[in-house]
């Protein structure tokens, strides 16, 4: 029996006459796109544009939901009051709903972004706030996440499915936590290590961790960066890699 | 037989800390509330605050998709690009639209909104932009606006029903047009006047224009401002004349 | 000999087409206006408009600095870097130093807004910030924040000088510090038992906390708020009892 | 007698996370820099950063302001009112004069940008409000632009130098205006061409117009584009040529 996993990526995040990353090329690799909802990037342009492109090659679209701050490109935590987040959430899923639609394909998953992402792993509160927007937007849409964090248990609560995500070329603690970014071994590199570290974590579900463990980690999906220099090189050193070792790359059902 | 007239008003334009008009007493006098979409005003709590009140009393929900001009409140004429009007109109019918739903409604209609709606009176480019955004994403949705411009053809080319709108409270000049607003006479006030005048339209679809001609005038719904002072009073008076004049007040069909 | 103390209030804080809170009469009751620079409020009209009201008036203008943060007026804690605070603080400050001066009047000193004055009351990071900003534009500029606070030893680093600022609706806790927002006592009411309370924070630096005791407050300026509803009431009474207390009232020098 | 000429280009016009050309490598290459004002691109730290290195390397800063639209990069006209275009450009113009001291240097001049600047070629009344804007923030400031437009003549009643600006990359008509950019020949190509065209410019004030007809161009300074792909090897090939020919590169005093 074939085995598979969804690779996903953030794109979409041009804001207006400003580009950020290559779209179109790491719409060849990924199954699913994470797009952004013109809160931290992406304006009505990009949106439909990006899932245009989503819709011809048949990859999954995400609403990348975010905190209000194009500014900070959504990566500054915010004391944002639930009911405002949860309104916010429920704006960006809309809109980016109705574009999909028009664009010939939907939105098949929330995955928040950046400092809001990171933050709902232990905010149970903004956690709640965002899987209760997406629980009243359409209970059928599912909410990629970490594995083990507050959001996952508030999806669980609203009644959502939740994917546990993996990342290619973030450290792990022992205990299955990422290394913060602000510690050394945070962020690996090496597009053949980060290969075979996405072929392990597709086939077994196991990581070497920071300290040298080797862990089990839940994962229904791994992401692959879009944004950066070589982005489009890493994501392809891991998708030839995973084809190679019999694991075929589609968005999870 | 009983007579029908729609009478609409421009809600929801209140912004993060800000407050404009009194959304809740204007939602008790008119049968369609124009709602702002987040682009000259409006925030993701504002848009399902109102469509919530507005499910709950009945009230009509519209888009009313501007420029993306918070700074200018919509009021400044851009040349924004075809394309890109298109897809921020798109943007913007799909947040409100998908907030409606979660507030047990639905957008029935679009309104362009300030100097979105003045511009395509006359220029068909943009005016093709809305109505094909429109058509995009429901083509059973018609759009309001001023009978014989630009967008009510556009409209019509796009397959889509046109509103024909009145301004109880604007003079008009003998061929149909509204006396612009840097010229005498451009805005009525007196609000026993103003209701009468609102009858007329109601009931024969005829008004005295500024130079004292009796003019036909094509009418679906009438607008009453709702940002101004004594908005509450004059749309009160007007709903109280019609009443008494056998008009129900009550969105077109 | 005459006594004196200064009035401050948070002015110049509509905008575009939002009003907020009623300047003009403010201007006529405070000696200190904290005018918004466009990171949470205010737009460069408002700005200018509001400054040549205080040229006329011999009101003091302070930059009523904040979080880039319209959508949220500056009320919702952030984690920016230090160094974009910085920036974005000098920015700020520049910006409305210059239109002070084609008004005829100065930017007097700096008072942080919001969120951004509640965190740097502890967050020493964000302070040294704030504080470094002010003293690389101009270190004849005093802070004006709460006493004991982080941003008071701040700017005493950087060879500030500060204005401690006390509230004249607020609830003390016997420590000094106030009585937060979540609790009851935070905020209160009865303009005759303020204003007396504001003439004996004039007169002694003293004040009853809200268990009962007595404290002694450090206290060069006092805050009355500016966008309340009975916003000027209350600093009409203010100021009127600080009259008749033989309390003149001015900008400190 | 040694030969000089400006060499202007827009610079700093990265924003937040996105970033645009290369600004280190057309610093060392050009002689004045327009810089962003944070109201079509540019936040503070963008600002900061470009005025510390062109302070470092003696290039002169001028304000690149511009309508307020980020979203659209200043490139979409606006019918904003002369008066808010006044306070705008002020508050722009502010901001980046207080950064541009704490960074060792100075605002030398002020050059609207995009669709402002293409406006105010015809635009009378904008044009008097950017200029009347300038004269009351420092009349010292000239203004740079296309010469013989309203904003020379604008600049010219308001007591403003004006500073004649000519593009290397731009078709000429006889009449000495720039073919639109909707027409064949708007936008030259070619270093070696553009290159030999700004000698030309520089050395005779003469340019071939796209008809053949040889025309007189008054130029004080050359406008060199900085956020195109090839935008610095064009700036170098114009520079070198410039050189070769004996022209020096340096701001105009």
């Amino acid at each position: 029996m074939e085995r598979s996993i969804d690779l996903n990526s953030d794109l979409g995040e041009s804001f207006g006459a400003w580009r950020m990353g290559d779209d179109a090329a790491m719409l060849r690799l990924v199954s699913s796109a994470n797009v952004a909802c013109g809160f931290h990037a992406g304006d009505a342009s990009t949106m439909l544009a990006i899932c245009r492109l989503a819709a011809e090659q048949g990859v999954a679209v995400g609403a990348h939901v975010s905190y209000r701050d194009l500014a900070g490109f959504g990566r500054r935590s915010m004391e944002v009051e639930p009911g405002t987040l949860h309104d916010e959430t429920l704006y960006q899923l809309a809109a980016l709903s109705g574009i999909a639609r028009v664009a010939g394909t939907r939105v098949s998953y929330v995955k928040p972004h950046g400092a809001l992402y990171n933050r709902i792993v232990t905010d149970r509160e903004q956690a709640r706030a965002v899987a209760s927007a997406v629980a009243a937007f359409d209970p059928s849409l599912p909410i990629l996440g970490l594995a083990g964090s507050a959001i996952a248990e508030a999806a669980q609560d609203a009644g959502l499915r939740f994917v546990n995500e993996a990342f290619v070329d973030r450290g792990y603690r022992a205990d299955g936590t990422l290394v913060p970014r602000t510690e050394p071994g945070a962020v690996l590199s090496g597009d053949a290590a980060i290969a075979e570290r996405a072929v392990r974590l597709a086939l077994d579900g196991r990581v070497i961790a920071a300290d040298g463990t080797d862990i089990e980690v839940r994962v229904d999906s791994l992401c692959v960066h879009g944004d950066t220099p070589g982005a489009v090189a890493m994501a392809a050193a891991v998708r030839a890699a995973l084809t190679d070792a019999g694991v075929r790359v589609e968005a999870w059902r």
